[in-house]
């Protein structure tokens, strides 16, 4: 069997739902150990993460991926045990299998190629795994590697993150950024009372309606060219006791704005807080800035050659995208790394007969292994 | 002891929180029977009725209370026992002794001294009372009695609401009408997505956002001599899942009106369903007209005299309001009935310590019965 699939199988193998690794991390550990790789295990609190490298001076690549996965989710929608990877019509089954064991297993398969042809390579390849992406918070996860990283002022030029990019073939998409992410949560503040006797209270969803008007009407930005303008969007609102003869005393929203690098998260809490204080109201509002967008510049170094690539292995142009959610990538990138996602199509990621198509399998290798070799050697 | 402080303390002492009449319609019932009232009782439901009349032919005055009281609520919060009357600093204290069995024990002695004094008076009298008042729905006690009167086309020219109207004095503010009451429960339907995604969902909240603006900022009508104008609330408004990360796929948003008769039931209605349609949402709304205004016309009969009674009892003028909520009233003014409400200070209402000022209580009766000597003898 091919090393990628085999490797792929192993690691769906081991059930790991995040937090848990599942002894994946071991496995990858000895196996890039034995070429020659330093080794460092990073856990923090229950969460595994591994930082493995080759090569000492000169510019660094980083391949950046997790070994955790989603819940299996209801067992009676899958052909197949979610952890017994099964071939299948040229697919490999399983939990995980495109997001994201797949390509952390080609990950590790185009370094070990990559450090036998080159074992003098200039400059410095790594591996950055850890199994805390699929959670909801990757506290241990990525933040903590990334805020070691920072104090240890580890050097990593380039990362290019195994995230499951492409849409029908693979290479036909890969992320060049991410949109930021920006919550707040808004209460505004009234004086209760009886439907009855308005004159007595401040109906706060009445204060709050021209504002709401305001903000859902409002442009934030043109977006550029690589992003979409950025959006916002009411995820809850909620005002009111139940009864209907009661003007309630409070109303909450909780927002969301996916933003390009044509907003700052400072820019659009400035707008929001102008809007709220030219109606004179009374409110208050929590932020918080799950992630800054961020952007492979158009011309970097990378973002040209994993284009390159890309359009080499499929014989046309490659798309080059921000969209989606978040990834981990956006914690990587604000070290002043240039961050590129390319991994298999993802479309059934997260859902039950998650799979992979083997021979995207079997080129993954080849396409990481190129981005090393163009990076570092040409 | 004062007669009607006497009859009071009776009703007070029999426990009758809604919709339990606890025996007040029986021992009136017993009084006015022994006065040469007709009676009639009438039970829908679990709810007790009563309809007292006397004499035959031409214009019927009606009284109108109920029996039942709200309950005593937080009994540490009273300084004596709700459900047995105490006088005290010239107070009588209990639960409903202003809303309203001090007003029904004036109706009652007023009624027992008119035909007393009038054997042989022109026109009708009666008295209707419910055990239905202070519920949420009234649908067993006037509304049935109502539904029945026109059934049997029982004639009530004029009718007198025991409500406790008065502000500071006996007899300084009467209700001449009341403020229609109108709820919507509005749904908006938009597409459930994720706020990355925007563009494959709909968001209900931002499709109504200017909707709601422009049904906050409406002015619905300027009111007229005796309404302010309508006031629209939103009381209640709920959409989302809880998390921060998913469009909401529906908005849900109960209002009311308070409509004075500048404007009809069916106007605003309309006017709210145009502004949906001009917006193109998708929406559903159900209507609720729990009662719609009414007035006693101006230089109406017995407006006019129940202003004259209370102006020679005051010395001063009368404030004729159409202010507060809804009340009983709004069932019977729709048989082509004149509707007062005439009753004592209503300071103490639902409230720990509800009392009554004895000699409020006691000239009370002198009210009524002035009322019935104007309307029927004059
Ligand atoms: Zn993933
Ligand atoms: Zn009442």
């Amino acid at each position: 069997m091919h090393a990628v699939v085999d490797l792929t199988c192993q690691l769906v193998a081991r059930a790991s739902v995040t937090p848990d690794d599942g002894g994946c991390q071991a496995l990858i550990a000895d196996r890039l150990q034995t070429c020659g790789f330093q080794i460092e295990h990073l856990r923090f609190g229950e969460v595994d993460n591994l930082w493995a490298w080759h090569g000492s001076t000169g510019p660094t690549l980083a391949f950046l991926g997790h070994t955790d996965v989603v819940p299996a989710g209801d067992l009676s929608a899958w052909h197949s045990d979610p952890f017994r990877p099964e071939i299948r019509d040229g697919f490999l089954y399983g939990r995980g299998s495109a997001d994201m064991k797949g390509s952390v297993a080609a990950m590790v398969v185009a370094l070990e190629r990559f450090v036998a042809a080159h074992p003098g390579h200039p400059g410095r390849v790594g591996l950055l795994l850890t199994s805390d992406e699929e959670g909801p918070t990757n506290l241990d996860g990525i933040r903590q590697v990334a805020a070691r990283f920072r104090r240890e002022q580890t050097r990593l030029d380039w990362c290019v993150v195994g995230e499951p990019s492409s849409r029908e073939q693979l290479g036909d998409l890969i992320r060049v950024g991410r949109r930021g992410s920006l919550s707040g949560r808004l209460q505004i503040n009234g004086v209760q009372g009886h439907v009855a006797y308005p004159q007595l209270a401040v109906n706060p969803v009445h204060r709050f309606a021209p504002v709401m008007a305001a903000l859902v009407a409002e442009v934030w930005d043109q977006g550029n060219a690589d992003f979409p303008p950025t959006s916002f969007q009411i995820s809850n609102i909620a005002a009111g006791t139940g009864a209907g003869n009661v003007i309630p005393g409070q109303l909450r929203v909780d927002f969301n704005f996916r933003f390009s690098t044509a907003s700052t998260a400072e820019s659009l809490q400035r707008r929001v807080e102008a809007l709220l204080q030219a109606h004179e109201l009374d409110w208050s509002l929590d932020w918080n800035l799950s992630g800054a967008p961020f952007l492979a510049p158009p011309g970097g170094r990378l973002r040209e050659t994993v284009v390159a690539v890309c359009r080499d292995l499929a014989g046309k142009e490659v798309e080059q995208s921000t969209g989606g959610g978040t990834s981990d990538g956006r914690f990587i990138a604000p070290l002043g790394t240039e961050v590129i996602e390319l991994g298999p199509v993802n479309a059934t990621i997260h859902k039950a007969d998650e799979c992979v198509r083997l021979s995207d399998l079997q080129r993954l290798p080849d396409l990481y292994q190129a981005i090393c070799q163009r990076l570092l050697l040409d």
